[in-house]
């Protein structure tokens, strides 16, 4: 009586495995500032709280397996602000990002078939990956590099008869690396080159900041057909819990199937889709303040950590991360030493480490992932602890 | 450019596809009585809409990835009200318990491994059967039987050296058998002796009349490790827009396992958790009630349905399902007959036909499934319907 493979092999969050270490520090009255998960502290705004409150059907009952027809209008015009042009049937809502991530993985390809992924990435990519048996190709970029997309030689090599899709994502997480147009139409001609599906997780696109421009693989008509949008409105209004995402495509193929798959776990919760509607209706002047308050956060974080010696470290672009390159040579157990270990004031820091970010074994041993998600002053204490904390793990261990 | 397989392969959802027919008769001003899909008309309870409205916490935040610790500690004590002792480290709250499904195929087979199940059975097992990739072996019950588990040696000859589980659903949608305990005892006897693990979709155990008993595998301590539960708050709080469910597991690794399928997804909605939460609040009375309604309901639709010439059909003892056995050829083409031609004072009936609820083809052809999840008098108006129907459809077509 074996459990499957997959159970077996599927690697644990990298973001959630420390939790342990960091109850435990709680326990013993700790104040951990976490840096370490893309949970926002902005405010989730008041029209969705009120859509809670206003809800009152009689039955809660199932929706729509793609998700509600307002709901998806109303995306559709919200896209129109990014002059996209969408339909209601090119949208089909998901159980977060994430859901839309899983479909779109198990629509390009079968059992052993092959995604390109520039890493570091998003780490639960890994875990829809292991989840629908398909292999992540990763393309490394470099912090030295800045993250940049490689030469589109680089990726070429990595293609093979069983590549179905190249996966980029704009603002990157982990990087905070925002592509340019140029380099996403260098992956756009690989795709009509080979023959493949373009995957943009692009749940970012708020997140942009020094007033660069996201683009979107939804604007280019010569590749509509090849392309599927994964979204989520978790950061986008700050309401990760909600679980409201979407998959957006307009190859009718792709829509029905990704249709069926939703059909099999039959909606997407429903009263989170009213707040979601709800958060969808407020003007877009929301995002200005809170682009300012994070281009705000990752000034001050960027001006602080620039300060170690021997960091590699780019300014960041876009989304609220940044990958961090430290003079060390392993940053999970230097991760869980300041959850153990170290206390500045009774306070200590939590990151997440960077190897969960890639798929070829040994890559980012010596890098953190850090989001910036807290307020600005405690965004300035924790990256004093982080400083101090480093000054004395090197005179332990390095 | 070609999608994959199992996005072409995975069968539309047999109760959902026939909906274009549905519209289009509404849009004629039709009305329709929903007998095809298990959405009872059971108002929610009053704890459960009043805690959206008392929601209000500044971030609508991820939480664990396993669920709330306050909502497992409850489904902890609802289960002791049934003798089953639980503790909330076998709970992974699910998103519904199409997740819980899906979570369950996954960890105890891998690609092309094999689940036995008696069929007929709930359509979506075949929609996470293709996602997960792995094969349902059905061993087929019969009308004529009351669909009762067949001979242990029937099953024993689907045993290959690729199976993995045995899945069993009690009460049983779509048929409405309760197992008898010796009936589930076979079936477990059967486990040990090959060393399968055994999943059990519960989640209609509130819905079982004439004071019928059901019984869990949770009950049988000597498979405590074999068993994975599938659990749902969607039928039995008349909460299916939600999408909160359970899986319930005492072995340790399975856990380990499901909890890293769902560290990739973040979390379950954390508002409707707390929605849930209040459910479970609520006194076991509640049941009573809702299962009484259900009773009459049933009884109302038996005594009717009986009455037409060369049906066959067993009187249901649990969830609030029926399969029909009709003296006709083909159940799908009446069913879309039944929503394009026929009406009866401008109203007619839909129906969810037979054979999507089976694997083995060409099952199920004259057969229909019922939920009867309407009010008493809404449903004699729909078996007259359909009795009506019947005898104009037999002058046509038969």
């Amino acid at each position: 009586m074996k459990i499957s493979k997959r159970g077996e092999n599927i690697q644990p969050s990298p973001i959630r495995k420390l939790k342990p270490y960091a109850d435990k520090a709680k326990a013993e009255g700790v104040h951990i500032y976490h840096l370490n998960i893309g949970q926002p502290d902005i405010s989730t705004p008041k029209p969705v709280i009120e859509a809670f409150h206003n809800y009152d059907d009689e039955v809660l009952s199932y929706g729509p397996s793609q998700g509600f027809l307002e709901l998806r209008r109303a995306i559709v015009d919200y896209f129109k602000f990014y002059n996209i042009k969408l339909n209601e049937d090119n949208i089909i809502i998901t159980i977060g990002g994430s859901e839309a991530i899983h479909f779109s993985f198990s629509v390009v390809a079968d059992v052993g078939e092959e995604i390109i992924i520039p890493e570091p990435f998003y780490t639960n990519y890994n875990g829809y990956a292991y989840f629908a048996n398909v292999k992540i190709v990763p393309v490394t970029t470099k912090a030295e590099d800045g993250f940049r997309i490689p030469k589109i030689e680089e990726i070429e090599k990595k293609i093979t008869p069983k590549t179905r899709a190249i996966l980029i994502c704009s603002p990157n997480n982990p990087t905070g690396v925002v592509y340019t147009r140029e380099e996403i139409e260098s992956i756009i001609e690989l795709a009509k080159k080979y023959d493949l599906f373009l995957i943009g997780d692009e749940v970012y696109k708020e997140f942009v900041y020094d007033g660069l421009k996201h683009t979107s693989l939804l604007e280019f008509p010569e590749v509509a057909d090849r392309v599927i949008v994964v979204d989520s409105i978790s950061k986008r209004f700050s309401c990760c819990g909600a679980r409201i995402g979407a998959v957006i495509t307009r190859n009718e193929k792709i829509y029905q199937a990704i249709l069926k798959f939703a059909q099999a776990r039959l909606c997407p919760p429903s009263v989170e889709q009213k707040a979601a509607l709800a958060a969808y209706r407020m003007s877009m002047d929301y995002f200005r303040d809170v682009r300012k308050e994070y281009q705000r956060r990752r000034d001050v974080l960027f001006n602080e950590l620039k300060k170690i010696p021997g960091v590699v470290l780019e300014k960041p672009q876009g989304a609220f991360y940044m990958i961090v390159k430290l003079p060390i040579k392993n940053a999970e157990h230097f991760t869980i030493w300041l959850l153990t270990d170290f206390r500045l004031n009774n306070e200590t820091v939590m990151l997440a480490p960077g190897e969960g970010f890639y798929a070829t074994p040994g890559k980012g041993k010596d890098e953190i992932r850090i989001a910036y998600v807290l307020k600005e002053n405690d965004l300035k204490k924790a990256s004093n602890i982080l400083i101090k904390g480093l000054e004395k793990y090197k005179t332990l261990y390095d």
